[in-house]
Formats: structure tokens, sequence, C-alpha cells
């Protein structure tokens, strides 16, 4: 008997009929004998009409209401699947976030999970039955609901399957798994058996969207094994573990893109100790996030004592920030602010590049062999990253993946499966 | 400076317009120097939509999970108009039922109020904020969200008022305000400036709808002053006060209906000690309300020792409670099983009933010469109903209310406003 999480996001529960066949799915599962906690996110549409009306209300939501609006979209997809459980004859108990509880911070839209008792989760397994989650919401300190952000209902599921000690977190989804790349945009595209936590990371933060990048953290720390897979058909998809498990030969393990990143370049920015830490210190005040950082020596500049910033902030921040940084810039003496929305980031991502060199080298042939200049690189152990004009993409992607042989790469198997 | 409940039903937030226009009205009251807690019902026609994807789930919903579905529209109404507040200028905060804590039973969709803390509202108020409280909505002592049964957000106000002792409870609704009849069935009906909580009671439990039942027990109970009125002017309402200040010198204060009613009856029940009992016992253990209960010996029956037992209990449980009452008649060996679904039952109220002699007499009158026939009598200290066939209702309204000269009666002032 095992412990199982299965997490279904909105496409999963965008319909009675589907919520219904989640529910038959989970008590199929526990039929073979195993107990079962479902993490449910809101019904697909659900969410973005909740934000729709709050953006007719006004311009600026306050973010503390957002989440008590957004959460509303989780509790109905769970009391709803719980009924459709006890439909098919199997006990079932809803639990939302404050009622677990799922522990957070208070920054509202993007919270972090804290801790998580499993009590209640215990006690409605204890009794024979499914436990049913509200996935996406927790609770602060003063019991306001917190919302953490988008894909949210993954790190709910990772971070529970945790705090139980699940032997296996199920994330089901409309794909059947992780690709190496984007199969619409690189048709050569394969499914990975099983991948790291460290490479899906790189992937996930990339822009594959198949997992949240924090649930994959959170099963990183916690060792929960993690299987992306389609709640559509029954063939396995992608199992997301240890490094010592992933077993894969391959030293490319994916090719990413994102076109969720606009660059802004400061001009000119004087350069002495600490204006770098100004900038990027009244960004993270904000709460927002930077990508990449490349600051280059301005050698053309008359004024020897400057450099050039660039960096990349998400678009859907670019508004929002954009004051802040024309601030910015006057008090740090930047001759001019640029933006450019026309951007994609396109990255490959695998452990092997830790032992095997020349991987930087050989992807920036690939792209120079298309003509694709490099406006901006970034690397980790794992990842190089370069920011190419967004008309690239498809290029860019294709050369890439098969270039490091990724169409035709030998895969690894798929390990024993709990279920 | 006063401190003012202002609650807003489903219609008057029904679009983010009136949502607007709410959030308008409350800050108007904010800015004459008062404290203002908001209490909203979900937007109208959210409870049925949700009430609906539930029965579309499964024929009968557990209890449990139909309260966690159905809180969520009062949570929506409540951030969204706290939105609308801050959006307008003024700070705002949505709180809900387990936030609060609204404390209740857990007797699911139709729970009862047992304790209420002021201090979170306190908290908002005291930083010059509204407080946007969700009505309907509660939490029992395990953590589980209940609701309060259709109209619950008049008792969460009323309670709200009594709790953080409001100077005045006022319930913004679609209509201006109590009136002496259904004005639909009779033209002459008019509105009323004062009545006691006692004529309330039984013209709101009879089916006047202006106000939930229990928030008139409620209001009774700890002498908060409501005031009735329309949300979409500022014409003085109805003021619902104790009897001491309702003054009118008017024997009948209104002529109520209830269509949702409808008949049972027991023929041949043998007639020992414990059988009514034992029938009211079991429908009581199931949570069925039962309104008129009349008892007839029947001595048209050759066995002496039985009697007819008629009841009333609502059309809306009638369904539900049809295999228990078949299993009650036979084990007190009823003869048979009847059920009438087309009566009404018309009742007049009025305190001036406990001074005034023959108004019974009076009642039946104005019915026989209409040539209406009663079915079953019931009366009480202030009221006396009478169930009549359902086709005859208009016909019996008319006749009671201009026979009792409401059409003509003087009205007594409105109390001087608070605001």
């Amino acid at each position: 008997m095992a412990l199982i999480v299965q997490k279904f996001g909105g496409t999963s529960v965008g319909t009675l009929d589907r919520i219904r066949n989640v529910a038959a799915r989970a008590i199929a599962t526990q039929k073979r004998g195993h107990d079962v906690v479902l993490i449910v996110s809101a019904m697909s549409g659900e969410t973005n009409r909740l934000l729709k009306l709050a953006h007719e209300v006004t311009a600026v939501p306050d973010a503390r209401e957002m989440d008590a609006l957004a959460a509303t979209g989780e509790q109905v997809s769970a009391a709803l699947t719980a009924m459709a459980v006890q439909s098919l004859g199997t006990g079932a108990r809803s639990l939302l976030g404050h009622q677990i509880k799922i522990q957070t911070d208070s920054a509202y839209t993007k919270a972090r999970i804290r801790a998580i008792s499993g009590a209640k989760i215990f006690d409605v397994l204890r009794q024979g039955q499914i436990a049913v989650v509200a996935g996406f919401q927790g609770v602060d300190d003063n019991g306001d609901i917190t919302t953490l952000g988008r894909g949210g209902s993954d790190t709910t599921a990772v971070a529970i399957a945790a705090a139980i000690g699940a032997d296996a977190c199920e994330i089901y989804t409309d794909v059947d798994g992780v690709y190496t790349t984007d199969p619409n945009v690189c048709p050569s595209a394969r499914k990975i058996n099983r991948i790291s936590y460290e490479e899906m990371l790189e992937l996930a933060s990339l822009g594959a969207k198949v997992l949240q990048i924090r649930s994959v953290e959170v099963a990183m720390k916690y060792g929960v094994p993690v299987h992306v897979r389609s709640s559509f058909s029954d063939v396995p998809g992608t199992w997301v573990v240890g490094e010592e498990k992933s077993l894969e030969d391959v030293v490319v393990a994916g090719v990413a893109y994102d076109k969720g990143e606009a660059k802004v370049l400061l001009q000119s920015v004087v350069d002495k100790p600490g204006v770098v830490a100004k900038i990027f210190g009244a960004l993270a005040a904000e709460n927002i996030s930077v990508d990449m950082i490349i600051q280059n020596t301005s050698t053309g500049s008359a004024d020897a004592a400057s450099t050039d910033v660039t960096f990349t902030v998400a678009k859907t921040d670019l508004n929002r920030v954009k004051p802040l940084i024309e601030e910015l810039g006057r008090s740090v003496g930047a001759k001019a602010v640029q933006y450019d929305e026309d951007i994609v980031k396109v990255s490959i991502v695998g452990l092997g590049m830790k032992s095997h060199a020349g991987i930087a080298a050989r992807m920036f042939d690939i792209l120079a062999r298309e003509s694709i200049n490099i406006q901006a690189i970034s690397t980790s152990e794992i990842k190089i990253s370069c920011l190419i004009a967004s008309k690239y993409t498809e290029l860019a992607v294709r050369a890439l993946h098969d270039g490091f042989g990724l169409d035709k790469a030998a895969q690894a198997p798929a390990p024993a499966e709990p279920t």
C-alpha cells in the first residue's frame, strides 16, 4: 500500500464530466489499495474570470483582496470534486488552505509555504476517505487567505506529498509528460522518461510550463518523486527524480525558450560601488523578479566611469516597474533607458554539462550557423541561455534541439510505478 | 458618531456597477462621521449557479461540501466590494466567516450563529477603514465552513450589529420597506414606517421575505434597531424596533400569505399517547421544519381510538420527507397518507390582537363572505393563519387587507435617522 498524491490542473477539472473522471481515477487508485490525496486547481477559465472581475472594479486590485477572490476558484473545484467522489460511492472531504493549515508568508498573490500540518489529511484517510485539497491557496499568520501564484497547485501538491511522506506525487496535466523541447515549435521533440530535479528546475524556469518551478524546488528539497502525466490516458509520463536516479547519459536534456521576459537597458550608469546593488535592491523591494543581469563596460562612452546595465524582467511586470526604473535610471545617472519586448531567451539544459567541456561554444556555433545574433548570454552549472530576437525562436530551438542530438537520443527506462 | 452596519443583498451587488454604488454609499456614510461595517450577499444568480453545479454532479450533494461551495459566492462579493471601496480612495478589508470568527453549530446549510468576535472588525475600523464582511457564512468548531440558509446574510448583519453594539443595522434591499401586504397581489398595500420585532417575525415567517426570520429573532433578542430600505434610493424605509417604540395604534399590522407549504394528512392514526410525539420527533430528527399542526378527532371512523393528523411542511422538503412520512404512517397505523400542494396560508398579524377581542371571528367572516373554505386554522398571540385553496390567494389577501382597514390606516412617524 502506498500513499499517493494526485494533482489535477484546471483543464483536468474544466467541466463536470472531467471532474467525474478525476474522481473515478482517484477511486481506482484507492481500490488498488492506496491512500489517495487529491489536489485540484480551479476549473479552467475560472481564475481568469475572477481576475477580470477584479480588474473591471479597479486597475490595480489590492493584493490581499485579490487572493481572497482568487482562492474561491479552487474552493469550488475542491467541493465539487469531493461531491463527485461521494456520488461514485466513496467517502471524500474537501480541505481548504486555512483548514489544513497550509501556513504561508504574507506575500499575497505569490506567497510561499512555510509549514503544512498533515493531521487533517490523515484524519480523512484514516476513515477510508479521499482527501480533496484545494490547491493554490494558503493562510498567513493573520488568518488572511494567500495564493501561491500561477501554477501554485503544483507546489501545494508537492509540499503536501512532502509533509505527509507520500510515496509519489502525480501531476496530471493536459500533456503526457516533459518533452525535450516544445513539440509545437520542433516536430522532432521527444517525451523524456526520466529527468533530474535540477534539469527540470532549469526547464521549468525557462518556460517548459509543465511544472511550476517552486514545486520542483520543494520536490528536490524533500526528495519527492514527481510523475508528470496525462489526465486523459494511462500512459506513463515523465518522472522527475533525484540526480542519482536520473541515469540518462545525455549531455543536454532539453531546449527551452521563454518569450515572457523583456529587456531593460540602463545606458551609461555611473560606475561606482553600490550602484548595481541600489538598482536591484530597489527592484527586489518591489518584489520584481529579475532574470538575466549583464553589466558591460561602456567603452564607447566619453565618460570612462560609466557602464551599461542590461537586465530582463517579466513582461507582465514591465508596466508596473517602468516608473521605478525611470526613477532609478535618473538616480544612478543613466543617460537613457531602453526597453525591448521583442526578445526570446533560448536555453539548453543538462546535467551532462558539468562533465562535458565545450557545450557553450557548440551552442554559439549552432546559432551562428543560422546567422542568429546573440544579444546576451547567461550560464549556470547545467544551463546556457542566450537572448535573441524573438523572430528567430523556432529557427533557434529546432537547430539547437537537433544539433545536440535530442531528436534521436537514447532514453533511460521509466522507473517502476508505485501504482 | 455612530456605528452603522449596512447589509446589501444579492440584487444590490448583482453587477460591478452596483457594487461600486454600494461602495459609494458606505463611503458617504463614513464621511458623515460614522464607522461602517458592510455585509454583502453573493452577487444575484451566483448562489443558484453554484447549487446547479452541485446538483449536476450529484442528486443529493453532501451538506458539508455544499456549504464549502456556496460560501464562495459571498467571498467573491466581499473581496470585490472591498476593492471597489479602495478604488474610491477609502481603505477597506474583506472579512470571511472563518476570519472574524462567526462561530456556528455544524448544521450545514442551515447553521446557527453561536458567537461572533468583534475584534477583527474593530481592528479594521480603528484604521479608519470600512470592514466588508461576507454574509451567509460561518465556521463550526472543526473549522468547517457553514452557511446560514437562504437569506442568511440578514442574520449575519444583525448578529454582527449586536456583537459590536452597532447603533443601527440597515438592510438594503430591492424594495423600499415592509408593506402591509404584497403590493403585487393587493394594489392598496402601503409601506409601514415602523413595526415591532414581534409583528415582523410573524410577517417574515409567513412569507413577507423582506427579512430572514432568524435575523429578526436576533434583532429582538439584542434590541438591534433594523432599518429595511431600498438600495436604489435615499427614501427612508421601514424601521423594525422594540414594541415600546412601535407605537402604531393599529390592530392588524399586515396580511401575509405563504405558498411554500404543502399539507400532509395522516388519516386514522392510532390515538394513544406518544404517537404524535413519535411523528414530529422523527421529522425534527431529520431537521424538517413543520409549520401548522392540527389534530382532529376522527369522529367518522369506525375505530373510535383513531385520529386524523394534519400538518404542513415546506414544499421544497416534501420529496425528501415523503419516504419518511410513508414509513411513519405505517408505524403509527395510518389508514392513508394524503398530500396537497395546492394550498396557501393567509395570515393577519398585529400586536393589537392582544388587546382586541373578536379579530379571529372577523377574519373568518371576511373569508366566508368571499365563499372561501377554511381547511385549517392556527393562532398565536399576534397572528391568525388560515389554510385555504391556493386559487383564492389574491381574493383572500385583498379582502383581509381592506377589510381590516390597512388600505387607509394612519401611520406612525418614522424615528429620527442616526445617519
